[in-house]
């Protein structure tokens, strides 16, 4: 069954929820760019739908949080104890609410888990990040353009990510958790990846980006929780998902 | 003229301020224990409150803060810059809240005061404070049982807190700004000021109540803001203050 609600429509969430009545809740909703008033529309837009799932039965639900909260010059990996220091408006947005939601949990008994997830690739992606702008200039025969791409990073294929967050509302772990692989591969890794599947080596810039200064040359999930807790560790590899998400955007693009 | 407004109703903020249309804001609506759930439920609806007066019109705002947003054992005075580690579900709720203000305020340009208040007494507390608790039993020739009274705190007569705020709401300052007197004095100089004014001197039990041993010795707001940028000063002193208490409560009680 699926019922449309605009979260952000106040009062909107909270008659949903009281119609439904639900006993599980995962939510993903937020406003996708790292800046904006949006992500503080969306903590309060959480909260609204936390409390009324909580006030009409709710028992068990997993929030998502993301790496952004954690200071990224801390060192790796990062736990979920590791010193929070977002740096945008999305970051201090998700580790104001994390507070929230983990405060309103531990005060009324509610099953909560802060799912705090790392890089995500795969398709159905925004098509100006990484991983599809890559796909996408290579497709069309033209050069892609990136920073030096030494920058180690933890990504998930989005089915792996899909399937972690189930394993976490199935299991009994509450509390914040990080969805990463555990592992940190260097973007230039990665667009080596894609640009060998498409022939596509010759048109990659590495370094026609500048990186900015202060950018953290890793960030990688502990994933100690995950693996022990909640017993789940990833089934993609990084060939097979590039692949799947060449395929998806020659589908999408008809390229 | 006079609104009312359940404000932990959803939607209800918002269709009142769309109504209003005001142009400046202070919100001093919370619960007054320092534990519980409502809690969280007050930063859901001072957010959503926020967020329907910027979309309305709303120009200047000023928020309460609390002193329990500090790591209380931090170096005294503690400076708006001062580390935060609330310690109680207010304190966290507080804290969360103050870091979704200051991004949405920064993300909008919105004019907005995160105002931490310090100890606040005078007509009106809740009974179960520390000074109408004493005054209340040495009006009725009991005995008031307390701490050991060394604990020194940073305390403001109401009405000075009053006078702050009109003053904060005025001025240009922008960001977190500590509401307190920069002298922290021992509670037991306020119990004693309370017991030697009723003449009850000999009811008063320091150390009938242990004190909690992770009890911050000191607790004392850096006013130097507050002071220089909104050119603010107490005016009551605690005898005249103390004073003025235990006649609004001999008025309250009939005794």
């Amino acid at each position: 069954v699926w019922h449309q609600s605009d979260l952000l429509a106040p009062g909107e969430s909270s008659g949903l929820v009281a119609d439904c009545e639900p006993d599980t809740l995962l939510h993903l909703a937020w406003h996708v760019a790292a800046s904006g008033v949006e992500n503080f529309e969306w903590a309060r837009a959480s909260l609204e739908l936390l409390d009324a799932f909580r006030d009409n039965g709710g028992r068990r639900c997993v929030f998502a949080g993301s790496c952004a909260e954690y200071d990224w010059h801390a060192a790796q990996p990062l736990t979920e104890r590791a010193p929070r220091r977002p740096a945008t408006p999305y970051g201090i947005a998700k580790d104001a609410l994390a507070r929230l939601f983990a405060g309103s949990c531990e005060a009324t008994g509610l099953s909560g888990v802060w799912a705090r997830i790392f890089f995500v690739y795969g398709p159905g992606e925004a098509p100006n990040r990484l991983v599809p702008a890559t796909v996408r200039s290579l497709l069309a025969g033209e050069p892609a353009l990136t920073s030096h791409g030494r920058q180690l990073r933890d990504y998930l294929h989005v089915g792996d990510l899909a399937e972690a967050l189930a394993a976490v509302i199935a299991s009994d772990l509450t509390g914040a958790v990080n969805l990463g692989s555990g592992n940190a591969v260097p973007l230039r890794t990665i667009i080596g990846t894609v640009a060998r599947q498409l022939d596509g080596e010759h048109l990659v810039r590495l370094g026609a980006i500048e990186a900015r200064a202060d950018e953290a040359a890793e960030v990688r999930a502990d994933v100690t929780r995950l693996a022990n807790e909640v017993g789940w560790r990833p089934r993609h590899d990084l060939e097979s998902g590039i692949a799947e998400t060449i395929a998806w955007w020659r589908r999408e693009t008809g390229a």
